[in-house]
């Protein structure tokens, strides 16, 4: 849980709501019933927490702390592909350390967002028996924090990233092997995102690309790839089964979610879209790749 | 039509037969008549036009000029995308006037390599009654032949170049924005290649997006754009009338034949390949893809 301070080239915006948790979970929730876990300030307002609890997310593990909210504070005027951090405030994320709330405890699916290893481990362990887990790291962790990142990779069924991370991860320049080396790791599907150019699954069976949706305005990339996440995995847990066709039609969904999310500030775009936008989005990109 | 002297991670080439014509003429030749033209020097064996005349191309335009054959020297060993050029000894290229045969006047499909643009316009008026014109150039001619290039583009009913050459010419950052803007300057459909991601066609519909193949290794990316050309405008041609289908066909085609072009160095790929390996690659595409 988040505020940011965003600097775009379609303008900028002080302290607006956001964070792995916030855009995840307003994408899931589309699709199936979302509870969150995070930390906020005292910055974090009634009307913060309307936003989540408007579209039926559950809140109870959203925990107070005195102090203020985590602030990021980035700019894409210079390459809207790669923010330039300006100031990360962690504040009451510094000593952050996840409480699964015991009305949580029946979830099952985990979805653990980007966050030091160390507790995302511990937040696995403490729902040893989900049906499925998914999740995301970074370039920083994945540097510095190596060897108990990849006794996260081992508890995965899915783990989200970026082409970067991959390469980063894997140690190899080209793509498929560098999935591959990365799958090797202990994840049994590796998503690699490619930003404005889709993202490809791998997994043991052949590979699956699914488009992105040409836009002509990206206004904010924040957000994009936990947007993308809370499409995807959202769609499979509303499902009864995770068949190859569900698991290639939540590649579509997290791409139209992330597609969305881009179209305005913070999380503005998915506060006002709706399913039925989604579902033609969906169909939108059918159109536009297939033959 | 040129001798590539090639430096990649898999490896070292002397003065394999490259040059867009060649790599264009090969793949395109899976599908229809080909008809090249250019020039080579005295160092064009027989066994190189065997490379050609093998595949059925016509290879009357091949005109033999006193001198080498133009010959690149380049490197991909820093970065796969972006080939380092250490040499470009341009010999019989540098006075090149192409002169089209008689007995090719009666083509219908035309596709303008990369080439000094007013070569580009001389041959297409040499040309006048063909059914479609395509082409391709590249940042020098958009950077310092500018107004010369404009001519083309009114020309043209397909333009096929890459996102930074698209964001060059029109100015715009946005990649549909981009496409929108190449547009605006002639051409009635610009197919924007990503690379290992695949290829945008932008046109009056909605856009077509075709995914790349994922490859274990790219060998040598040199031609790779050229054989997409080919693989492209080769099945357009085949077919008795540019329907939207046949169109995003095309589009993979084209991906399917710039993936076979680049697993070995120079022509080899394209040389060992059938049509039937390349309706089977076309299949594996659609597969990866579709939902």
């Amino acid at each position: 849980m988040a505020f940011d301070s965003l600097e775009t080239p379609s303008g900028r915006r002080e302290r607006v709501l956001g964070g792995a948790a916030t855009h995840f979970a307003l994408a899931a929730s589309f699709f199936t019933k979302v509870r969150v876990v995070g930390v906020v300030g005292d910055d974090f307002l009634p009307e913060h927490e309307a936003v989540l609890t408007s579209k039926g997310i559950d809140t109870t593990g959203i925990e107070r702390a005195p102090g203020k909210s985590f602030h990021w504070t980035g700019s894409y005027v210079k390459d809207m592909n790669a923010a330039e951090t300006l100031a990360t405030d962690l504040n009451v994320f510094a000593a952050f350390e996840p409480k699964i709330p015991a009305s949580y405890l029946d979830s099952e699916y985990l979805f653990l967002a980007n966050i030091d290893p160390v507790l995302q481990l511990r937040v696995r362990q403490t729902l040893p028996n989900v049906k499925m887990v998914a999740g995301d790291t970074m370039n920083y962790w994945i540097a510095a924090h190596r060897e108990n990142l990849l006794k996260v990779l081992k508890e995965l069924d899915v783990l989200l990233i970026n082409d970067g991370e991959a390469k980063m991860l894997s140690g190899e320049s080209n793509g498929l092997r560098a999935a591959e080396g990365v799958r090797a790791l202990g994840p049994k599907s590796v998503i690699v995102k490619h930003g404005e150019y889709g993202a490809t699954a791998y997994g043991s069976g052949r590979p699956f690309r699914a488009p992105a949706m040409p836009l002509h305005e990206v206004v904010d990339p924040t957000g994009a790839g936990d947007s993308f996440a809370g499409g995807f995995y959202g769609y499979i847990a509303s499902q009864p089964e995770l068949t190859p066709e569900v698991f290639r039609r939540a590649m579509f969904y997290g791409s139209v979610l992330g597609s969305l999310a881009v179209e305005k500030f913070g999380t503005e775009r998915l506060q006002a879209t709706t399913r039925e936008e989604i579902d033609e989005r969906v169909e939108n990109l059918r159109d536009i790749s297939h033959l």
